[in-house]
């Protein structure tokens, strides 16, 4: 990552100005005066909006739509149009993502973002044409590149773009997982085992029901998030400064959304009122929420994971997980479930995150969100982190997960649990009595009801088939009704 | 709110038993020795479910629909059907409420709820069929008002409806303000005044632009905050203790389902996987992130009703709220934004039980999530104060807003944000040159440009007349693109 | 609790006015027209201040403070004065709390509140004075009770009183826990059993270890939470409106603080700088994240107790809790952890509450934060349900554990973490081959060791000795280092 | 960074082996075989562990130390000891941060940090020794170099003191800031301004009480910050596995703490008691509560900042912030407050990350958390961000604060607030009286109460003096009472 450095000796520079003064800027550099202050203003985090690649390729995407309909509407002559997109489509396409310098976390509501994009796109736009870097008079970062746009359009609409793809990511990676669920119910579908609530026995049930429970799960969180990243399809481009437009002519508006829709692939569409739409950044809000949602229940669900292989020899012991890793620098033939763990600390940073977006969009002011750069970082960290967990959880875990039949089924067959299944035969109080002597005394549910005479024999094992336990007998054919009890 | 007192001296009671053993229980009281333990176990917040009239209609609503399915399928006679929908109707439409009086912060996943209601239908069917209190030979409940039922079934499928209340009446307190935002709009359509981004004076544009703006966000979280509620649709009535529907007859789930929805005029739908269903609580993580998307954006909106009225004489001062209490015990005469405050801080409430949700939802295990009561609490208290705060907002603070068209007229005359307006004919560069000048000199930015002979004195007039600089310029018919500049 | 019903007929009233103009107040109300439109403004919670005892207690405290203040200061004389302070003595006695009627949730900084107990305290004296409520001439809400004080430091310098004694009052309830915890330890220390690390089987330890752990935790969050506390012993009363102190008297501040620390009993001391304290709520802050620090470790603990009680058959058993309700309306005999959950759920509360408190305290503008009476409400809320919580975790749980150390000793003999013992003399690689072997064919560690001649029994005997891999061997006298080894 | 990619062609590599099997390493990789499998399990956010230099230097300093105290016991010869203390200080002093990779955010609680940082001392160690990398026979990760030792002490006590050393240079800047804002105090003791709460005018101040209030605050926070980080001088090291000291031999805990003091020059102490310590995680949850209540107010400090300069013509103007980069790229001139705005959001990040550790602290089970690492991977990040953004709020932001005194007293001069003043003379009634006509008619105080009256008119001047009204009139002496009114 080339850091600015512009005071070292040697280092050959050219002068730039801005309305505070002149600056010395490295003669190679694509970025300019406007970057400079910026990367000096905000030394925050050490991480720089170049290496978000997803952000970067849609401002340039961005810059050429806004181009392109400058060029139709003759804002801009066809020469300096055609270098600005050819900038803008090497920069897409790679080039260039060190350029952008300057830290993801900055005030200005993006405008440093912003005029780092200008500036990168306007000066290889000037290579392109023939002169050098920083002779902007034949280029100008502001007048040429941004022309008809402000950091307030353009911005929010870069950050809805790059936002989409890394959710799009983590989409597929969610997929991936669900199908990894849904391949162990099938395995696991007829392995009977006690389920639990509260932590406490309840009643029979399979492993592959405890399994595709998580595939159905991820099936909702999917269709959610889906939903939620079309929100971010609405976008505020040609509002310019707060949402009147001022300074794009007319027609504009429309014109670099249909030409942004043609260039990223999404469906994009203005937003009804462009006001509104500079100042809101409930698409964010929304979609932090949903992101969290997500997030919670996966936790959930890696907890479930490490409960249940919990062991090996003093704990549930139902499931194994494949080992990845020795678990210990000190404890030998120590394995610990590691790869769920990481997805549960990925979803409290999200959990976190939320809270910090909250605020930020509370924080908003009058016509414009000046906290959109932290809402940003957040949004895209936690939508990167989780989908990278979410990998390693079905590659390193989920497909390799094992399970013993029999002992699953031996835990069921001493279980206290099956009195609930006597309640219709024999009604609560006498079934609390059975179970509450079974847990006395430590004898079997069936071998006490026999004792008693509360069912025969042959009666007692239908009822208790784990077979007939675990079934859902959810019908929905009214005729059924009849053969019913 | 009677509360249990059975130790006090000489209150007749009654005797009765559960799996702990006996106590007694006041003779007039409708709940019974579940409760009572209950009560004794959580004496946590003083607010009883009893206080929450959505939630205690929910329960007997689905206790009704059980009912008619048990004795559709045999399960109950029509006698003791007949009294227990007798007495959940009573109680729909108001009855024996006091006699809810369980904590709504309990331990126990919803369980000392459910039974309180099925010991107040119990007892109340009792009644009616001519028995005593506590005689549950003839209508016990367990084994028929809570018959084919579990708490995992019906608490969450109660708790479902309750919530969706609680939303549908925020939804319409919402629309209301919204409404009254749009009339404010209109009202102010032709007030001209200095737009703000990062509180710095930018751009010129309209106060009825400034109140649309609330008005169109406000119909976006309606949007999105009744697809939240719809969510809710889906209940997992019929599933019992983990889903296997487990001593529920063939055929209950769906018939139970049909009948509650006709009973609560709500489209409901059974769970298509009651396993998951059944341990699940994205629906309430959902709706709480998009309650929260809707309480930050209220919050924010009532921050610039705040700062827009500052002053009186050392503020902002471009609306006036109508003063509705006097804002001193001190200072005389002044008066505060008390409104808006109360909302601000129903909204921080918002955004805590946010969190608070989301780590109950991911505190779930295995096959339930014990900690659904909390979610409830929240999530019932978060819409109830906010239905309020909005109710107030509206009727005694936006509908008797004021302003004063020639202060803000003013304002933007003498504004240096003019400048931007010149960009497209003399460019960024000269209007920084422009702008810079007239904050160093205080002169206007129109004497400034003529003076430096940039444009003519006609043209100018007629590119800052505040007319043109507001005006949306968003045109999608493609012919008007050559009338452009 | 009786709430204002001005407009009903037949109700007598008086009439009051204040810059807003005349309403009609009941007579036999003890509140006024401050009150009454606080009432109608603020329709939030429906929870209002005269349930918080706490807080009306320290509000009259204050009023009785500040007038022994003015009385010395000759700014009240004595008739007047000695009414005021007898009032404030009924009321600080119990009397007249349902008059204290605003809501708990309120626009205006507390205005509202200091209002209400202004115009309760007004009318008492008048009626002790002999003159009719309402006769403002002689002993006035804002001339008199309120002489030399504003909302903006009598409010927090009540709440900071109130929250102590929230706060005490759970100290005190922490400390049985705390002992119920040690008394357990003592119980169990020579129970044995294996340590678990990531929900995997570690190291043996023993029962009565893991319940010190709680002990000592509890210990260590006492310290804390009372540091805390003391925090706010600095108040701001005599700062006025923004701390200049206007209006109030030479030589008053510091004559109130030591009326009111002879009032309360507390060391009560006057802020440094006034004008900092009265916009500060750092106190607050400060204390809601203590207090957030203690729930969550509580819940964690909670968390514990539920995992090692899980079962009883299915599950680690390792503990029984106490029995104190049925848990389930259809399974017979199952009993669930329903008060460690409840402890659960106020956490999770308590966490959110945090993040309000956090925004409230962020939103605070210039001279004042206008959000206290939300950071009051969220305080005393969370203080108040976690000391209900507290007090059941001691009397219907902890105390009734009960454990079974056969079972606990099987297990770690039976355990692979018994190789980590071998480390220091097989070295960690030969002892992982030990685990994994043992891990693969569920033979024992001991057996394996001497199927490989690694080393003799005798030693290896000493070496597993339970009582050996349980004690803690630090030391702190150099001279021991010698023996080591 | 080098990153691992053992698989590329022609890598001269080496083979190790853990519990899992056989491996290849890059030849010329310090770290080995645990450290690769890591990097693969968890490529999650891209940032490693040896971009903390913090962490890394604490790691090898518990490593000395434990190294030290080793060779004391006669755990490892002179000349292994020799050889891992050698490679310890170099990497102290810097060297091989590089090979560090292991993901900041990680599975098996820090074991993986632990590892590798065993891994890069064993094979550094190994050079020095004359051996080349990976010949663990003379010098093993886990035998030699973690020795006595576990990753459940060493880890907490690293990040026990890397993080120490993140919140000291926190303070230092948080020093300078306060000192900053102290000086502006000085500077502005003079200039009279209108106080304002809940953004209303109140009454009279100084600017130079204003800022007085944000280094007082400053220097109240650097306290809680210093006793919370002081929370962390308690240390667990010697505990191993689960805090019993399984194989560290007598001695050894308080031995290896008192090397690391005098490595570190912190005054560590053991905890008294390490199964607790082990655990327990409260000391971080409780820094990151004070830091979050740190970084509130701060956030707060910076809404006045920019509240205050807002402008230049339609906002308050009461301040003007030095420049520091174009504010706009479309509006000429434009200047926004970018510094306060980037202090905002990493605020906002801060209050999310306290609520990540909250959840992740409330996870820890049993004997240990095994989600430390994303508690240190937030808690570093919030204080290296926040201590960057207080650096550059002091340089580029408060040390070139202006304002304008005319312009701030005729505010003063025109206020209705001055009516307070009045008050104590002709009492809350009568003030209340002229300050609504005030109000109403826009003449001034003074005017309409000469014109009443009410007071003569040298009175009155010396009554509204600024300078009286601004003064704090607080007095400890007892004597002063009599001359007071």
């Amino acid at each position: 990552m080339t850091r600015p450095a512009p005071d070292e000796p040697h280092t050959p520079t050219r002068t730039e100005h801005d309305l505070l003064g002149e600056r010395e800027v490295p003669t190679d550099a694509y970025w300019g005066i406007h970057t400079l202050r910026a990367v000096e203003n905000f030394p925050i985090t050490g991480r720089v909006i170049g290496q978000d690649p997803h952000l970067v390729r849609a401002l340039v995407d961005v810059k050429q739509a806004a181009t392109l309909a400058n060029l139709e509407l003759g804002v801009l002559d066809a020469e300096r149009a055609d270098a600005i997109v050819a900038a803008c489509r090497e920069i897409a396409d790679g080039a260039l993502h060190e350029q952008f310098v300057v830290d993801v976390v900055q005030g200005g509501a993006g405008t440093s973002t912003n005029m780092n994009a200008n500036e990168v796109v306007a000066n290889r736009a000037l290579e392109l044409l023939g002169h050098a870097r920083g002779d902007y008079a034949h280029c100008h970062p502001n007048t040429h590149v941004n022309a008809s746009q402000s950091t307030n359009d353009v911005y929010p609409t870069a950050v809805n773009i790059a936002t989409r793809r890394w959710i799009m990511a983590l989409c597929a990676e969610l997929e991936r997982l669900r199908d990894a669920f849904a391949a162990k119910a099938a395995e696991f579908r007829d392995v009977v085992k006690m389920g639990r609530t509260q932590l406490q026995d309840a009643v029979p049930m399979t492993l592959g029901q405890e399994f595709a429970t998580y595939s159905v799960m991820l099936t909702e969180d999917l269709e959610r998030l889906r939903e939620s990243a079309d929100l971010l399809l609405e976008v505020n481009l040609g509002a310019t400064a707060v949402g009147t437009g001022l300074n794009a002519p007319v027609g504009y508006a429309d014109l670099a959304v249909r030409h942004l829709a043609q260039i990223t692939g999404y469906d994009l569409v203005s937003s009804p009122d462009l006001v509104e739409a500079t100042q809101d950044v409930g698409q964010f809000v929304h979609l932090s929420g949903v992101l969290k949602r997500v997030a919670v229940k996966l936790s959930k669900v890696c907890n479930d994971l490490r409960l249940l292989s919990s062991g090996p020899r003093a704990g549930l012991g139902e499931i194994k997980l494949p080992p990845v890793q020795a678990g210990s620098s000190i404890m030998p033939g120590k394995v610990n479930p590691v790869i769920p763990e990481v997805v549960n600390q990925v979803a409290f940073q999200i959990v976190g995150n939320d809270v910090s977006i909250s605020m930020a969009a509370e924080a908003g002011q009058l016509q414009l969100n000046a906290f959109e750069p932290v809402i940003a970082q957040r949004l895209s960290e936690g939508a990167r982190n989780l989908t990278h967990a979410v990998a390693v959880l079905t590659d390193r875990c989920v497909t390799g997960i094992t399970t013993d039949p029999a002992l699953l089924r031996a835990r069921v067959e001493n279980s206290i649990g099956l009195a609930t299944a006597l309640n219709p035969r024999i009604g609560y109080e006498a079934a609390t009595r059975i179970a509450t002597e079974a847990a006395l005394t430590g004898a079997s549910v069936a071998d006490l009801v026999l004792a008693a005479g509360l069912l025969g024999r042959e009666e007692l094992e239908e009822l208790l088939k784990p077979e007939n336990l675990t079934a859902q007998k959810i019908q929905t054919s009214p005729t059924t009704q009849e053969t019913s009890r």
